[in-house]
């Protein structure tokens, strides 16, 4: 339940040396220029810093009214305010706007609402929320915060420096690792979707294995991720999941990949290091997808990718009346191959 | 936690002056006639009230045993039971259950388990429900009612009228207004998905803005909508949100817009006034889609839409079998095409 | 938040003789060898017993250092080691991983922390955990585990031996069936998405109806199921339903019935007994699907099934480049089928 507390203004000059950009201005002062926030192209005034890192928005270079700019080599020349040019202004960016939006001070201690197994660990350090329930054995690291409404399961273990927001919930055994963010409504370690069919009637599998996460990694709100069957579900270092997702058993998320909202992973699959994987897309279960493959929003992939590069499965979209015509001829397909072929036959006869 | 009270019977006459439809039957009396509930045409019998307004269900007409009907003036002729015409049947219908259900008595009062920040502000007409936390300055209106489990962080604003219905969680700073309704799970305010890429890991980009959501909204249960990087999400009046849809940062949904379950909003993506967008839609980031333009269930929304109408994208599912052959002649496309082409050369050479 | 507790050996004539399988092996005392606990093939060694049901694992049996193993009739071959044969490998082994993990012991008892209303009936062999809380006139039954921070509204009913893991809410007057299992972050009952357009504005349709759930159901993490407009949304019996799954209201869900991860079911649709609905599946409202049908993951299905069988409509993913060619060969397709015609007619003409 935070609220963030500016800090005084900093001049750019500092801004330039913290971040590695090369300060470039037509006006010689221009490093004692104070600054003391961020905002964007268009909300900016007096006192403002703002950035260009998406092209689509260039043109609001020219109107915008920030004491400074940061910008890439390419748009330096594109505009005569005094300017941070680096070749990632969105990194810039965001070192600056942590700089000036540092997260608010933590009170430690344990709200006492809170309902705490005698037999769990919570560092002195840390904050744990009102209402929150926490398991026996679990161990809460230094200056990790369990926000309001958060069920931590008996033998869980979280890492340091970990945030989590309000009304999380970890089944038994869950582990994560330091730094590491969950939003709110994120459930970890749920039964993964096992199952076997016997006589018409399903048997459950039992769930035995754990939900392992690494460092650094964050998870957006009402995200879900199963518990393994019998080995463990992995998410590993700076994997950073959006909203809305899931995460089938025993999948194994590489190091530093970004998946986006919405998107579900079916079970068994391994995801390599660094990809991306667009919103809404669906990853079949027991495949594996290349270090570093880029899949499209809404794509479905079904078989595994050995090649990595940029992979896209969706349909486009038309106005209604022009798609009913596409899928009405996608549906005399074969029959139009058929014809071709019929048309072939006959020139090679008459050739 | 309701339960709904049904009120006494009500003539339906009375009915016909409420809703403004005409009272037709060739009855004189059926004006005294006394209803006292809303039924589907299958389920209703003596005293209740059914509608017609899905074509589907017009066969049902017939065997209905309910008291009296509302239709529309096309469907008049198909019954000869008392009736109230008028041309949005859905809309009477929609008054007179409101009018048979109201919503349950609210006891105003703070529940003893509550745990309420001693800056915030709640009104004396509020209801407070168990275990519901309330942060630092944070205001709630008069008649709101926050049920059991919600987490309202510090300085976020809840209009009067509100409904947050068990186990919401808004995040610090956030808004709404009058009248809105929100269920269970919902997760307002969490960090958008932002960070840069800077030498193979992430950096997390601060979520400054805000979420603002309107008057007369509803919420659909487990819905998540991301607070701003530098600027507001915004929802404005009348929005109806289903189950399930994720709303990224720095989005607006325009006025009496209806998103169905499941759909995907990317952040900073501007949606009109009075559209509609079917469920599991996925709308891509940083587009426009204008006023009253309806997206079709499950399509997906690339580029910006300038021209209002009826879009689509989804592909048509067929047996197995036939979806195989499908895809198969798919991938043949360009080559078919060169076959096309090299018949129509060899018509020409020979014409 | 459960721990599992492991239980003494067990010979393996005992596991064949439960299972109904048949033990082969080379060895005479084979049948006396102690097993006392499941692992996978690759994660096996001495005292565990594997399986092998996926036949995508199968050269994985040559390794594996399992003490025994769990085949099919037509694996049996494959492996030298002692072995359970039976017609279904994956059932033997739900038993088998059942027997050696038991549910933790339960401790009836209401936590003191828990909000119960006074006219509510708990069953004195159930479990209540911290901060839940309970509506008027609910029956929690007997043996039943209510966990942390859950919501049961005004009237609910809870079979006996139900489990609900943390934060689970249900709405007033919703019912679920004897030994169900609801993860955590599901809602049951909230309102369906039921709305009329009047002069601009939404009429809110009060939403009357309940969420019926049946025995032996299962029901994912964060999945919604909405309530009734009029009639009741129905889960039958030994549903299972994974995580992120949206069912709007009026729905009907038939017995048997698996439905796999972010799949949606619009409202007043009626899906089968026996059905598989794939991950991420679309299932359109107002419409009713076989018994027995198979619906592939990512799917939609615009139109009522009416003869079973496995229904496909996923676009397939292609490289990037691949795939722009073929949606731009996909827009000439109704150019293409006339330039065939048109070679026909001449053809025609010529003959």
């Amino acid at each position: 339940m935070d609220s963030r507390h500016p800090v005084p203004g900093v001049p750019l000059s500092v801004l330039a040396a913290r971040t590695g950009a090369e300060l470039v201005a037509s006006e010689k002062n221009a490093g004692a220029i104070v600054i003391d926030r961020v905002a964007t192209l268009d909300g900016a005034d007096s006192g403002a810093i703002a950035f260009l890192s998406n092209p689509k928005y260039r043109s609001r270079l020219a109107s915008t009214r920030a004491s400074a700019v940061i910008v890439s080599v390419a748009d330096a020349e594109a505009t005569p305010l005094p300017k941070l040019v680096t070749k990632d202004p969105y990194a810039a960016y965001a070192r600056i706007a942590a700089m000036f939006n540092p997260p608010p001070a933590v009170v430690p201690g344990v709200h006492p609402t809170a309902a705490i197994a005698s037999s769990a660990s919570v560092a002195a350090s840390a904050l744990i929320g009102p209402h929150v329930a926490i398991g026996e054995r679990a161990a809460i690291g230094e200056r990790a915060q369990i926000h309001a409404g958060c069920v931590i399961g008996d033998d869980c273990n979280i890492g340091e420096d970990c945030v989590l927001h309000p009304r999380v919930v970890m089944y038994a055994r869950s582990v994560i690792g330091p730094r590491s963010i969950v939003h709110s409504g994120v459930v970890i370690g749920a039964d993964g979707f096992g199952m076997a069919e016997h006589e018409g009637r399903w048997l459950k599998i039992p769930q035995l294995g754990r939900v392992v996460i690494g460092a650094d990694v964050e998870i957006g709100a009402n995200t879900t991720i199963d518990r393994g069957a019998l080995g463990d579900t992995v998410i590993e270092d700076d994997v950073k999941l959006d909203n809305l997702i899931q995460i089938g058993h025993n999948c194994r998320i590489g190091a530093h990949t970004a998946i986006a909202g919405c998107a579900g992973i079916a079970g068994s699959t391994r995801i390599g290091r660094n990809c991306k994987i667009g919103g809404a897309a669906m990853i079949n279960g027991h495949i594996e997808i290349a270090d570093g493959t880029i899949v499209s929003a809404a794509s479905g992939i079904a078989e595994s990718i050995t090649d990595p590069g940029v992979y896209t499965g969706a349909f486009p979209s038309l106005p209604h009346r022009d798609w009913k015509h596409m899928v009405s001829v996608m549906r005399q397909l074969r029959a139009l191959v058929q014809r071709v072929r019929a048309l072939e036959r006959r020139h090679e006869g008459e050739g």
